[in-house]
């Protein structure tokens, strides 16, 4: 359907239909709503973005969509845009850099700003985005220097010492972290607060046990396998992601080892099914609906005019610790009483 | 940036730049491409729609993203989208005929093509896609009689059987089942293949052991803590899906009845999750990724004027089932032995 068979119709020019359909006066207007009622015609909301220069559509890239706690982040937003008009285009960088660019400068065309929960920090691609005058609000990435983006975070250095802090408080001493990228930042700062946790209660880390993994199930599974080769391994473990601790739960049974009687878990972020795992596990909670509530919002608001100028705005939401059944105090044969083991700051 | 401040800088008007951008012959190209290089000023994507009457954009509808199901097989549709340069605008109907309407009808004037996992069987918008030419493939629905629609499903019907299969095998003959909406098809047929396996071993249902739910969570639990409320409640209970299978085990643990001791539960689609719950949970798997690659690819295909009337193709998968631990042999005192029940056809 085209305008120009709307124009065959109604008799008229395709110029006359477009004039129409902009609202301005033609000569033979009820001919014409004729023709465009009979032959369904809308006009595409490519013309009509041409015309607004918006596209009412925003952007919306997560390195993971199956991961839950991006598909809560997803729906939060999507409960912002359905009132306000808007749409999401949707993509996954797989938690790659290069996917990621390649996703962004597309829609860069397309949206009229994008919410990011990026790859690394690294990346350069937002400056892009900035170039392009496209507004851009960070999910879980710290202000960088000289950044001048909105960003909704959640509190991980608090998270972190929540978690150990609940360890020590259980006796355990021999503490392990399954942690995410360094370049991230929940990769970073969850392992920051986790060391600086214990460091302030003078208990150390063996190196051995400070790991870096990918956020990704498979690596959960395989450092909890790592852990469990040692001479000495951990009587409890941090996981710095729902999906790592996933898989280290899975290392865990398959290995017969007893949670928490052997081995203590807590992982950051809940999953829905928290409560039904063998053991219901004990977890950092975020809010993550509402994460995804507040990126959209401040990305609407930086759409008028009135804000785009607006200095950026950092969001940082709390975090809660659920003490549901994966923790224990130590039980392992290989553990001495915390008195005698040496702080070794981290 | 537009198109205006380009012609500025360039020293032409705004459309002899809109003719350069077209590729039409003007009078000063070379300063008009320096004017571009410099302000980094892209043709929008809107623009270029319009030219050519195509978006590369798919529109996506499912009842709900945060269901792992549903997130497992957008994932699937992009794996086919990145390679092919096409994008996905995803929307939620959350199992809504209303919303999913509204979505649909903005949808149709901004994509090349849309994927419905359709809120009900009785939705007439797919009948608007078809006026207005936007091809669709349907995600779990059946063929109705005239469609015209490319479908991706699953053997609902075989899904069901295996389940009642595997529980009469077990010595179960007091069986529940917590259905999805009878105006859906999978709701449909799966209560479908469930009675019809019943009947065609002669073993009975009492009417308040077939239930419907919404495939909600919520729904899941309510109708779990109403089979547990009853005189004599089943010793097994199969649910309809994922979220379903979740809400049950959440009411068997909240009463503490014992999983598979006192009742078994067997679920359609798995979780990832799965093998960790208290008890892993035994259930109907699909292949959940490859429903979403092989939709996106039917719709692709559609697009190519080859094939865009080609008679619509349907492509059912088939089913199994995953044997772990939340069903046994009935223990429960209630049971009478299956030769002194009655057979009563559904």
């Amino acid at each position: 359907m085209t305008i120009h068979e709307v124009a065959a119709r109604a008799g008229v020019s395709p110029a006359t239909v477009s004039r129409f359909l902009r609202g301005q006066s033609v000569r033979s207007p009820e001919a014409i709503r004729a023709a465009v009622d009979e032959l369904g015609y809308w006009p595409s909301a490519a013309a009509q973005s041409l015309k607004s220069g918006r596209t009412h559509t925003i952007g919306v890239v997560v390195p993971d969509i199956t991961n839950p706690y991006f598909a809560a982040v997803v729906k939060g937003m999507e409960s912002v845009t359905r009132t306000e008009n808007y749409r999401i285009l949707l993509a996954n960088s797989d938690e790659s850099s290069e996917r990621e660019d390649h996703v962004l400068a597309d829609m860069a065309r397309r949206v009229d700003g994008v919410i990011l929960a990026p790859a690394t920090e690294r990346d350069q691609t937002p400056l892009k985005l900035r170039d392009s005058k496209v507004p851009l609000v960070f999910i879980d990435r710290d202000l960088m220097e000289g950044d001048e983006f909105d960003a909704v975070l959640v509190d991980n250095v608090d998270g972190a010492r929540q978690a150990v802090e609940h360890l020590l408080g259980l006796g355990h001493t021999r503490i392990a972290a399954i942690n995410g990228p360094p370049d991230t930042t929940p990769g970073r700062r969850r392992r920051e607060g986790f060391l600086a946790a214990l460091t302030a209660r003078g208990v150390g880390i063996a190196p051995e046990h400070d790991l870096i993994g990918d956020f990704r199930e498979s690596s959960g599974y395989q450092l909890t396998l790592s852990l469990l080769s040692l001479p000495e391994p951990p009587t409890a473990i941090f996981t710095a992601n729902n999906l790592m601790t996933l898989g280290a739960l899975k290392a865990l049974h398959d290995m017969r080892v007893d949670v928490p009687g052997r081995i203590s878990l807590i992982g950051f972020d809940d999953l829905d099914t928290g409560p039904l795992l063998r053991p219901p596990l004990t977890v950092i909670d975020r809010p993550m609906v509402e994460q995804g509530v507040l990126a959209m919002r401040l990305l609407l608001r930086r759409l008028d005019p009135q804000y785009v100028d607006d200095i950026p705005r950092r969001i940082v939401l709390g975090v809660k610790l659920i003490d549901r059944a994966s923790t224990a105090p130590p039980k392992g044969q290989h553990v001495p009483p915390p008195r005698a083991r040496k702080a070794r700051p981290a």
